[in-house]
């Protein structure tokens, strides 16, 4: 991570400082060991998604005006918006010459692939909050670009760092998609029943942005059309008020629409677990295994 | 530029509509034309420089909350930062891409430098700036690293795409480097003797930013200690009124600056011709020969 220039170097020491779940890395290397073994090309490989994962999150945190990311300040905080989108795109620049360096061709043609969905995913969520009018088939197609690419990423990459079986590198693929998915709906999920609340709000709910995830959307396709319309003005509206939020929460969760993605949630992590079925018992998948519970249970 | 998503499909259109000057991807062609000829390769790096140039002012509109770009509303303008963001990584993507589908990692080596070379030298641009401590050595680096770089790159891609003589490469790598260096200095002259003003300002100059480019650095090591003391307390506020602005001008074509800017403009544009100098003449030497000169005498 290293710079020639002094104040790119300050930047990238103070991100290296805060490493966040390392989650993405994580992944990579326990792919690896269950398809053969981790060796150096698995190192890149995770360092390579970590790098870009943290590019993604620079740039969401200015688009967002977001202080505080990992419990620090940060970068747009601290450098203002300009340094910090620049500060992305070095990452990303960074990343690409970490893999070109040493002939990772593979690993950046999957990553490519998983960075134009995430980009493609965002987009298409935000033009659907605009016009609230997503259903669930839109929902997962989102999902499945802007969260479940980059894990699925995580995981074929770690395969193909280990193996040049591609049989396997197909199956940690398809492991890493139905985790993301799992992830996401539960990250959705946790908006309305988590205690990430310091607000006063019901949940920490937030609906400024109208961003409608499954939970939303399954009750509005169960609950009576004017009841639907009538939640619909207040998300509208931007439900600002905690009497306003309160209504929306009560609502999605009177027609079910917890209970829904809690299902949604666990099958696929049924999937995901029937993908590692063929290996043979070992700690790595347990620890993979355990992954997937974590995924499915986490409260925050 | 297609996406599946119809969003991304609809700006990706409205990108493609204005085209800008093109100079990048001419030079690519130009430098392949005198290399030996122009082939598929040649149009997708080509295609390559224009997609990562575009994703850059995209991402600079952004950050400079500019509302027009090419003489219509800029992506950030019409659809918001958060989607001008994703679309410039988008594009980031869809560059790479295309360089992996077709195995053009050499492409790619060079062009991830340039990228990094670029943020880093606005990173350093900003970083002075706040200190306006800037000397001319920095200067010159700086500008290297954030205009010189992609100019190069086009020139040695168009090289590597036409023939796989490394001296070649190597030369028009620094015939690109050199017309970069005059390219960007003209681009500062002309901050100070310019006609783009239409707000009543004296040359067009704005200063807000505290950005001290070559005629000014000059000035400032030429003028005796007080009067430049004076100045930079004016460049300090921001030199936000036009008597301040007049008066900066003032002093820095008094102290020779822009005087030196254009002898050090006309210097590296004569070294970019001597780099031509082995070529036979030809068509394609007397467009490239054309090219310097329209840089050194561009007037916007």
């Amino acid at each position: 991570m290293r710079s020639r220039i002094p104040y790119v170097d300050t930047i990238a020491r103070y991100l290296v400082k805060r490493k966040g779940k390392q989650i993405r890395p994580l992944l990579v290397l326990l792919s690896a060991q269950i398809c053969g073994g981790i060796s150096e090309r698995t190192y890149r490989g995770a360092a390579l998604v970590e790098i870009l994962h943290t590019a993604t999150l620079i740039h969401d945190d200015v688009v967002d005006g977001a202080d505080t990311r990992r419990g620090i300040a940060s970068i747009n905080a601290v450098w203002k918006n300009k340094i910090a989108v620049l500060m992305g795109d070095y990452l990303y620049a960074k990343g690409l010459l970490l893999s070109l360096d040493h002939d990772d061709f593979h690993f950046l043609q999957i990553i490519s692939t998983a960075v134009k969905r995430m980009s493609e995913g965002e987009i298409h969520q935000i033009a659907k909050s605009r016009q609230l009018d997503i259903d669930e088939e839109t929902y997962i197609k989102i999902i499945g670009d802007k969260t479940a690419s980059l894990l699925s990423t995580c995981c074929e990459i770690g395969a193909a760092s280990a193996t040049s079986d591609r049989s396997l590198h197909e199956r940690m693929r398809l492991f890493g998609e139905q985790l993301g998915m799992s992830f996401q709906i539960r990250d959705d999920l946790l908006d309305y029943v988590g205690k990430k609340s310091i607000t006063g709000k019901p949940t920490g709910l937030d609906l400024s942005e109208k961003k409608l995830t499954l939970p939303m959307i399954h009750a509005l396709a169960n609950a009576p059309r004017r009841e639907a319309r009538h939640v619909l003005g207040l998300i509208k509206d931007g439900a600002k008020s905690r009497k306003a939020l309160q209504e929306v929460a009560e609502f999605v969760s009177h027609h079910g629409g917890i209970e829904y993605a809690k299902q949604k949630c666990e099958h696929y992590a049924a999937i995901a677990r029937e993908t590692l079925a063929p290996f043979a018992d070992s700690p790595d998948k347990t620890a993979l295994t355990n992954f997937i519970a974590f995924v499915v249970e986490r409260a925050k």
